[in-house]
């Protein structure tokens, strides 16, 4: 009989978002009246149409597809050159940004970038990862076999966790030990958190005194407002010899349904074998790329090249001006309701600590059964979660203002 | 530093399609007249526009999208139910095949699925694949690990190659070792071969017997005309306890550019830890997408959708006769041209074996330069297809009759 991969019964019960849905469903089918008031700010899934640029580019492609002339079957795995240039054009070099269009491969999401990575590393890496933290870091590597057992607070052992707290603005400081991959996500998800120049820069030093890969996630760099906070780790120099960057439409322009990402490797970026020798990473996602993806929809491809043009650009602006405009609103809501807050400044989240001590879960219930709304328990995301709740700031403007509207209303 | 995946040091120059665009790139910049004449038969990539049910189905769930009533965000990672449901019930249970709407897994591709379906297997498994094969089952196996170096033919250390020659009628006789995991694909790529119910009832028997689970890869079971050849692994009884299957709607639906497939995982499969406890594959396979996959576009699971319809089945099989008819042109002029053909009755593909012992890529050069014909050199697929060359019958008729025609001039 075949061998199946033992790493998975390491795995803890669910992931965090399929726990969110089972307990909806439960309340939902427990209460029809409470079912019909829920608002879903769990999440972080976009709630507004597809933007108008990118809903006429579908149209002209699906056209294109339908004849023989004009169809395209298989493109390349890594990406369509127009977008691989659009995006390295407008993302970066446009920004002063060094990063060649073949520097660009483009997929069907952040999260299978940042699982599949881990295809390309050894097994020998030592990981160090924020907590809180977006859980696929953490089970990626678990599935991959890079840790061992769970303890009773759901911390792997073999992860190097790198505490992110309100005494440290939720934003990790540079360990005192050498890491071989550290994972990072600014603005964060889920503490909404960014890091300033001088923190970044800090972190790719370390990275290039400890030889670090640094796998950098900057899935939510639009919904930056101030700014003097770097929207890309290539922004700091010498990134480019120790940083990975994986970057969405999802977020942005609202692709949650649609599918494209990107992730920039850098040519200039090198790992070890276990003998010492440098190599080049490069090659290697390029391989993976080849065998084992087969690139992503052309429609969706030229989906994703018309939030590059002049009205796709404003019209993502817009969407980001709605989205954040929510994140205000909620913002003054949890402060008025007396709670701690954190985020929601330059992301699209806000991150609110429990009242009164009670746990991450039991707020996720109060808020579902008291105010018929769904958050993220803040101790779903690591121990150092555990007393924070997410708010999602995707939603309508109707919703997030009734949610405002409950939380103030329930006496914490 | 990291460390990166050794692994992929193992992995031959060349994925063998990227080799085959680089020849054909030297050629037409060296050759502008013959650049204009080039016809490709040689990746299998179709030709034909989207089906209209499939562009109507585009543009409708397009529209969708664009208004925050209609919208659709992340969907169920495995796959809409509404889709789902549309395999499980056409594909199986109309055909009497008892398969559950829970058990198939909509994807981006069968590529990623062959090649992702490692993750949830252990690695100490004694793998089986057939020679000659297509390249992802073994690169992939390479890549996580499953192999030693490749000897000069090209064969990995550690793989259990199971020849497929003009003796064998191209399909692989069952082992007398005992392997756990097995590739099968029929009708096959690239041979052209189809498995008689008794030959799979054999494997399945074989498999049951060793508890090897079978990989079966039908991406092409549409193209099947005789109607005694199984379509699906499940049509064997016992095939419920031992196989996965993998299918595609690329070469059907003409989804190369678009991009859906599915995989059958069966609740009643299980495989060993290294204890030999027993466990249903299933849910590893269902965390896995959950963990590192965030479902198809919601558009295109509507495309693939309408397949099922009247409308959409009637242009399937108007695109599958329409390839089969080139397939069988090209088969006639192959014959003509004096040259030993097998396969382009069940399958998409033409197997040729080359004039006068001549090797693969020798030939693959004498059509890139002669005839201005790209094709498929049968080394590629591994040491027991030298001396072949596959043909795609994905083309225009009129192009077909050209290679036809040009073939049959040639003096061989």
């Amino acid at each position: 009989m075949a061998f199946l991969n033992e790493n998975y019964l390491k795995l803890k019960a669910g992931y965090l978002f399929p726990e969110i849905a089972r307990r909806v469903k439960a309340f939902c089918d427990a209460n029809p009246e409470g079912a019909r008031r829920l608002i879903r700010c769990g999440i972080g899934d976009v709630t507004e149409g597809l933007p108008p640029s990118v809903v006429a580019a579908l149209h002209k492609a699906v056209d294109e597809m339908a004849s023989r002339e004009t169809f395209r079957g298989y493109g390349p795995e890594q990406g369509y050159e127009f977008l691989r240039h659009a995006i390295a054009q407008n993302d970066f070099r446009d920004k002063g940004l060094d990063v060649a269009d073949d520097e660009i491969f483009v997929s069907d999401g952040s999260k299978c970038d940042c699982g599949n990575i881990l295809d390309i590393l050894g097994h020998q890496n030592r990981i160090g990862i924020t907590d809180p933290v977006y859980p696929v870091y953490v089970d990626t590597n678990v599935m991959a076999g890079h840790t061992g057992e769970a303890d009773e607070t759901g911390a792997y052992e073999g992860i190097t966790y790198l505490p992110c707290t309100a005494e440290n603005g939720f934003v990790a400081e540079v360990p005192k030990e050498k890491l071989d991959v550290v994972y990072l996500c600014f603005p964060n998800n889920p503490t909404g958190a960014t890091a300033t120049r001088a923190q970044l820069t800090e972190w790719v030093e370390y990275a290039l005194a400890n030889d670090t890969l640094i796998l950098f996630d900057a899935a939510y760099e639009a919904y930056i407002t101030d700014p003097e906070v770097p929207h890309s780790i290539y922004e700091i120099p010498g990134a480019r010899e120790c940083a990975i960057e994986f970057r969405s439409f999802s977020k942005n322009g609202g692709f949650t349904g649609l599918r494209c990402a990107f992730t920039v490797v850098p040519k200039s970026l090198k790992a070890k074998t276990s003998k010492g020798e440098k190599l080049p990473l490069h090659p290697l996602w390029n391989r993976r790329s080849s065998t084992k993806f087969n690139g992503v929809a052309y429609i969706v491809q030229r989906a994703a090249e018309a939030l590059y043009s002049e009205s796709g650009k404003a019209e993502v602006q817009a969407l980001i001006r709605h989205y954040m405009g929510n994140a205000a609103i909620l913002r003054e809501a949890a402060c008025k309701a007396g709670l701690p807050v954190y985020g929601g400044v330059n992301a699209p989240y806000i991150w609110v600590g429990t009242p009164n001590g009670i746990s991450s879960w039991e707020m996720f219930d109060r808020m579902l059964n008291e105010a018929n709304v769904v958050i993220t328990p803040g101790s779903g995301f690591g121990s150092n979660g555990e007393g924070y709740f997410r708010i999602s700031a995707f939603n309508s403007r109707e919703n997030v203002e009734e949610v405002a509207r409950r939380m103030t209303e329930i006496k914490w």
